[in-house]
């Protein structure tokens, strides 16, 4: 089967590499060619627009950064749709909103091109390793049959419905982190204020009803003063910011997403998107000292 | 050993009957007495006062309600510091104020006994089963002297050093299950109302980064309408106004922490505070329909 693949960011980058080892020919487009090289390096060959990359491709997936990127990649003149073959299909696994994975959806029909939604989680290590967790939405059938491909990239593949839900299940991921990530800050601030053993902290917490993936993570990373990003603060507050409108757009009011946001906006507004989630910390002037 | 236990509620009574089948004397005091009856079933002995327990105990655990409980149950006329014995050691259970624990350490001090403050997580099952994680404060060697006694109760037992930190160490976990509790809460709202398979996602999400003990735990409950209390909301909100109390005297804020407790606060204001901390969801108009 012939991959294409749009955008070699460091997400992507693992991605194409797992892709190539399993012996695909996989062809690449990247809005920074430089960013490219690692995979070509690796035998990827190279196109010269998302267009040239899916008239080549059965299956064009694309990873980029926001949703107006994912709307130029895909409905741009040069973009995807403009060149995916009829009986192809396209696949986006950028972070992205509900409702614009569902008119990708709707295109992507006219012409006969099957799309799925399918953002992942588990990080730049994830991507490396191929145990990212999929979680898509869209055409049924284009699902069942790329259930081989996502198998090579990802340990945890979830079918969730119609064009957006795998979106929406991102979405829904990402709430939840937002709420281990402020817990996890807020615990450590409060526990050095009081002069508490932070390591003993981490063990006794993690230990029992605290437990959580974030504490295990990212905690013995924010002792060791380590801010490098696993994940974007800047790419969190996208997300946030998604889940928050699509809430908006349900009706629903979620205060503790919208104070989890309102924390990480400060700090991205701070000159700190591109540091770490763990780095929510450091806007805690206590923690400093 | 001779051992006293003052408050015989759901985590005493667990607490208790592991004491007695290590083969220790256990006398017991509750201001409700029929609450005993468990307990001096499985051969606990009655006192009619905490003064009346102390008198006849090496160790003097307490656990009950609120800190004016625990204030009234060491200071009162008929208190524990009334009747406990020079040499004897009194281990208050409670999760209270961090100030009340060092103010009984104090007044212990002055007449020759030892305190510890020990808070416990793990709940009703980890009283049961001798599983809790618990938290110390206090004199070192009362703790080290204790260690065996702890250990028929506890399965992760750690010292935090002076009086009061065994409190903040609970603070700390408090404030972390505060962020799992309102992400998996919100999450759930979300995925609920974009119409998800909300097993799939609780599957999804707790297989990668937003896994977490409140998601494994309380995320099936939720789903099967079950909000019976394994914590009772009302006692959450008092942990979490005792954090914040703590924190303001620290100079901190912490403002997720803040949304949380609003949300618990408005649950219980409501009169749901004998439900348990999953019923957070029930205050959300959209899950109810």
């Amino acid at each position: 089967m012939q991959i294409g693949f749009i955008g070699t960011g460091i997400m992507g980058t693992g991605i194409i590499k797992n892709f190539l080892r399993a012996g695909h020919v996989v062809t690449v487009y990247n809005r920074t060619p430089a960013h490219a090289q690692a995979v070509l390096d690796a035998d990827a060959k190279w196109a010269d627009s998302p267009r040239a990359v899916a008239a080549v491709s059965d299956v064009t997936f694309t990873m980029v950064g926001f949703p107006r990127d994912v709307e130029q990649v895909y409905f741009g003149s040069d973009g995807v749709l403009a060149g995916a073959k009829p009986g192809s299909t396209v696949v986006d696994m950028t972070t992205s909103q509900p409702v614009l994975a569902a008119r990708i959806a709707q295109a992507a029909a006219k012409q006969s091109v099957r799309a799925l939604d399918a953002p992942v989680s588990g990080g730049d290590v994830g991507a490396q390793k191929g145990t990212l967790t999929i979680m898509v939405g869209g055409d049924r059938s284009a699902y069942d049959q790329l259930q081989s491909l996502f198998s090579v990239i990802g340990q945890t593949v979830h079918y969730f419905g119609q064009a957006g839900n795998g979106q929406h299940a991102k979405m829904a991921n990402q709430i939840m982190i937002a709420g281990t990530m402020t817990g996890l800050t807020e615990m450590l601030v409060y526990a050095k204020a009081a002069g508490l053993d932070l390591e003993s902290v981490l063990a006794t917490v993690g230990g029992g009803g605290g437990a959580n993936w974030s504490l295990a993570n990212y905690g013995p990373r924010i002792l060791a003063g380590d801010y490098t990003p696993g994940f974007f603060v800047k790419h969190f507050v996208k997300d946030l910011r998604i889940a928050l409108e699509e809430a908006d757009r349900m009706g629903l009011d979620l205060p503790a997403t919208k104070q989890a946001k309102a924390l990480y906006q400060a700090l991205l507004d701070a000159g700190h998107g591109d540091l770490g989630t763990q780095g929510l910390i450091t806007s805690y002037p206590s923690w400093q000292k």
